[in-house]
């Protein structure tokens, strides 16, 4: 989808924060993020709650693909075929994070945040974010068209809210 | 040291992190980080700068003690020994992510950024930092006297300037 909301306030992103880590809490669920393009800004917000390390085990930034193959275990050959940011890559992210950090809940970002990195393509603003979580995996494509900041901060509260859509509907069916 | 100093604001926060991309561009130099209570604060602000994948590679945010163990290879006995929040393991944590992420400079951070969690001997807003490069370790204690949020942000402009500190030094050695 492409964003024509306004870039979210630091109020609205601590509070989207507080609304995963209750419902984390109420589904008995951990979380790890695994971030490229935000560059740990997820993980930033998550650990503005109090308590959050109740339920937060931690972050993999992996920005250069040397990382997300070495950390989030992201296969060679898919990035080689989609390049770093794809669904493809998105999900391989969000499924490696999930094993490696023993998390019940893995959420992953990639996307070209500009001003440069750009092309046809993948224009400035394209953006994968993936939630691997016991019942699957959701991949979904944004394309902002912010500035960096804005394009990181639009990520990260898309990436919150497809962590809260899940996750709310994990402790619902508890 | 005792933080007398204002909460620094989102633009000095930036600014910090600029000038470090020039520091560690200056000295060709890679830089990561791993993160305990700043929660990928620092890498966040890092990647602020366009360009920034030129000389950061990505973060650990090893929140939880197993993380740190698993991720940052801090050994088990120092954690037991001195506590998460300790010289010593922040010292482990640098060292670690610098050899598992290959890279040429590595900053870490550990602290109790509150509103829980502080005792008597360590009060919350005890942070220690430590930057491990080709030269050797450098750690410093810090203790905050802000909320949470401002602990973090204290605590990622003194990880910020520890590691322009050296990467300025770095630059002018060449």
């Amino acid at each position: 989808m492409t964003a024509e909301r306004a870039e979210p306030s630091d109020e609205a992103l601590v509070d989207l924060a507080r609304r995963v880590g209750g419902a984390l809490r109420a589904g008995g669920r951990r979380l790890a993020t695994v971030e490229s393009c935000t560059g740990g800004l997820v993980a930033h917000l998550i650990t503005e709650i109090p308590g959050s390390s109740d339920y937060f085990v931690g972050a993999l930034v992996t920005y250069s693909n040397e990382l997300k193959e070495a950390l989030a275990d992201v296969p060679a050959d898919v990035l080689e075929a989609h390049g770093a940011v794809s669904a493809q890559v998105a999900r391989a992210m969000a499924e490696g994070a999930r094993r490696r950090l023993a998390v019940d809940v893995a959420v992953a970002v990639t996307g070209v945040a500009g001003p440069d990195g750009g092309s046809a393509a993948k224009p400035v603003g394209l953006t994968y974010v993936a939630v691997a979580d016991p019942d699957g995996i959701d991949v979904r494509r944004y394309l902002w068209d912010g500035d960096r900041t804005a394009n990181k901060r639009h990520s990260a509260a898309a990436a919150l809210e497809l962590v809260l859509e899940r996750a709310t509907a994990t402790a619902r069916a508890r």
